[in-house]
C-alpha cells in the first residue's frame, strides 16, 4: 500500500475521532468511493468502535421518518448525547426532490453542534450502498457519536439489511396505511424490534396500534422479544420518551442475552457480513472472468450438464 | 442417494412431462419442500428446458397485476398456448386474504385446460422462496409449458430476484400512482423490459405513460433495449395484444444480442445463481458451524482484528 495514502488516511481518521467535521465528511467520502481504502480506515479505526447506540429507522413513504428522527434527534442531543444519521436512499437518482423535501425538514437539526446529518445514494448497486453505510457506521462509532440513526427508504432491499446494521429497528408507520399494502407490513413486521405509530392525532391511530399488535401476535408470538407498539406525535414531540425508552429497554435486552439476531454474537455477525461481501465482491468478479466459469456457462447453456451440478464441480475446482 | 426416492422421483418427472397435472404438482411441493430433491429433479429434466418463453409481472399493490395476467392467459390459451402463471408471495403469512382475493379473480382462467395456476409463499427466508421459484420455472420449461408467467408482490427482494427468472419483465402501474411511492418506482424503473398502464380508462392514464417515458429518458438512455411503455385494459381486454407484441420483440431483441442483462449468456447467468445458492447455502451454514468462524467472531468482538481482516484470513485459511 502507499505510504502517503495510508498517512493521509491516518490523518483523516484522527481528525474525525477528535472531533473535526471536515476530516469526517472527507473520510466518510473517500470510503464511500473505494473499497480499499474502506478496508484500510476500517482496519484503522475499528479497535474504537462499539460503544454507540445504532438505530435502525424505517417505514413506508409518507410515515414521517424523518420528522420522527428530527424529534428524536432534538430530544437525544438536549440531553447531551452526540446524534449522527445517516439517511439511505437506493433511488436517489430518480426521486432526489422527494427526498430532499425531508432533508429539509431536518434543517433545525442540522444546525446543532451535536448532530451530524450524511445522505448516502446508490453508486452502482444497493448492495454496494449497504457496504458503505455499514462502514460509515463504524466511521461515527470511532468518531464516538453516541448514537447513530440509520433511516431507510422502507423499499426492500435496503430494509433487510439495516437489520444487520443495527441493534435496534424502529418501524415507522402511520394511521390509514391501508390494507392494500400488507405485503410491505409484513416484510416490515419481521425486522421491526419496536413499532412506532406515528402522527398520533390522525383518526384511526389507536386502531392501527391494535391491529399491529395483532399482526405481531400471528407472526411472532413465540419470539423473546415482543415488540412494543408506540404511538408517537413527531410535531408535538409526544411519544418520544416512551420511544427513547423503549430503545434503551431493547438494548438492555440484547445485552442481556449477549447475542444479536440469528444466534450470532455481534463479533460473529459483523465477520459473516464481511464473509459474504468478501465472496460477492472479489470471489463472484474473479469467477466471472475465469476460463472456467465461461467453459462451464457454455455446458449449463447446450444443456449438457444442469446448472447445480456445473456449480458445485467448480467450486469445488476452486477449492483445490 | 435413495433408489427408491430416485425412482420415484423419476416417475414424478416422467408424469408432469406427459402432461399429467397431478404428477406436476406433486412434483413441485417436493421440489418446493427439500433442496436435496430440487436438485435431483432438477438433473433429471434441465436438458427438456430452455424453450419457455418466461415473463415476470410486477409492480406495486393494486396496479391490476392479476387481472392482467388472467386477461393474458385467456388471449394466449385461445391462440393455443399453454400458459403456466408462478405467483410468488412472500408475505402470505400474513396477507393470505389479500392475495386469495387476486386468485379469486384468475378463477375462470383455472378451469382453462390450457392454463396452470401455482402460488408459492415464504417457507422461511425469502431467498429460498426465489431458489425455489427457479426450479418450479425450469420444471414448467421442462413440462412444455410454453409460457410461463412468474408474478411477484411488488415488494422489493423478490422483484429484483425475477429479473434473474424471467427472459422479459413487464412492470405494471396504474394511473393515478401517487409521487409520494416514486421509491418504489424508481426501483421498478431499473428492472422493466415493457410497462404496462394498466386501467387505461381511468383519469391520467396517458400522462402516467408520458410520466414513466419521461423517468425512463433520464435513467436508461443510453441501453440498447428502450422499454415501451403501453397502455392496457384487462377487462375490456384492450391493449393485451400490443403488449404480447412488445414480449416477442423483446425475445427477438434477446435472441439476436445471445446475451441477457448484466453481459451474462443464459447459461452463464443460471450458473451464476447457483453457484450464489451453493455458497449461501452450502458454504455459509459449514462455515457458521465451525471452530475457526467461532475464534474469528471473538476476535472482531473483542477488536483485535477488523472483519475484512478476519473475513480474508478465513477465506483463505479455508481454500486451503
Amino acid at each position: 500500500m502507499d505510504l502517503a495514502r495510508e498517512r493521509n488516511l491516518n490523518e483523516l481518521v484522527e481528525g474525525a475521532t477528535r472531533g473535526d467535521r471536515r476530516s469526517l465528511s472527507r473520510l466518510i467520502s473517500r470510503v464511500e468511493n473505494n473499497r480499499q481504502i474502506a478496508k484500510e480506515a476500517i482496519r484503522i479505526l475499528f479497535p474504537r468502535t462499539g460503544r454507540a447506540t445504532v438505530l435502525g429507522i424505517t417505514g413506508p413513504p409518507g410515515s414521517g421518518k424523518s420528522t420522527l428522527i428530527a424529534a428524536l434527534g432534538k430530544e437525544l442531543s438536549s440531553a447531551g448525547e452526540r446524534v449522527a444519521v445517516v439517511a439511505i436512499d437506493p433511488s436517489s437518482a430518480f426521486s432526489g426532490g422527494a427526498l430532499l423535501g425531508d432533508r429539509i425538514r431536518m434543517r433545525d437539526l442540522a444546525e446543532n453542534p451535536n448532530v451530524f446529518i450524511r445522505s448516502m445514494a446508490t453508486r452502482g448497486s444497493v448492495g454496494g450502498l449497504c457496504r458503505a453505510a455499514a462502514d460509515v457506521v463504524r466511521i461515527l462509532d470511532a468518531a464516538s457519536w453516541s448514537y447513530i440513526i440509520v433511516e431507510t427508504a422502507g423499499a426492500g432491499q435496503t430494509d433487510l439489511d439495516i437489520v444487520e446494521l443495527a441493534q435496534t429497528v424502529v418501524v415507522v408507520l402511520s394511521p390509514g396505511w391501508g390494507d392494500e399494502i400488507q405485503a410491505f407490513k409484513a416484510g416490515l413486521m419481521e425486522i421491526g424490534d419496536i413499532f412506532a405509530v406515528n402522527k398520533a392525532d390522525l383518526p384511526g391511530a389507536n386502531r392501527t396500534v391494535l391491529d399491529i399488535r395483532g399482526m405481531l401476535q400471528t407472526y411472532g408470538s413465540e419470539r423473546a422479544w415482543q415488540p412494543p407498539v408506540i404511538l408517537t406525535d413527531s410535531l408535538k414531540r409526544s411519544g418520544i420518551p416512551d420511544l427513547l425508552a423503549a430503545v434503551r429497554e431493547h438494548r438492555e435486552h440484547i445485552d442481556k442475552l449477549g447475542h444479536l439476531k440469528g444466534g450470532l454474537s455481534d463479533g460473529e455477525s459483523q465477520l459473516l457480513a464481511a464473509v459474504r461481501q468478501e465472496l460477492e465482491l472479489e470471489f463472484i468478479p474473479e469467477l466471472r472472468q475465469s476460463h472456467v466459469f465461461t467453459e462451464y456457462g457454455k455446458q449449463v447453456a447446450d444443456r449438457t450438464v444442469d446448472p447445480y451440478t456445473a456449480a458445485s464441480r467448480l467450486i469445488a475446482s476452486l477449492k483445490k
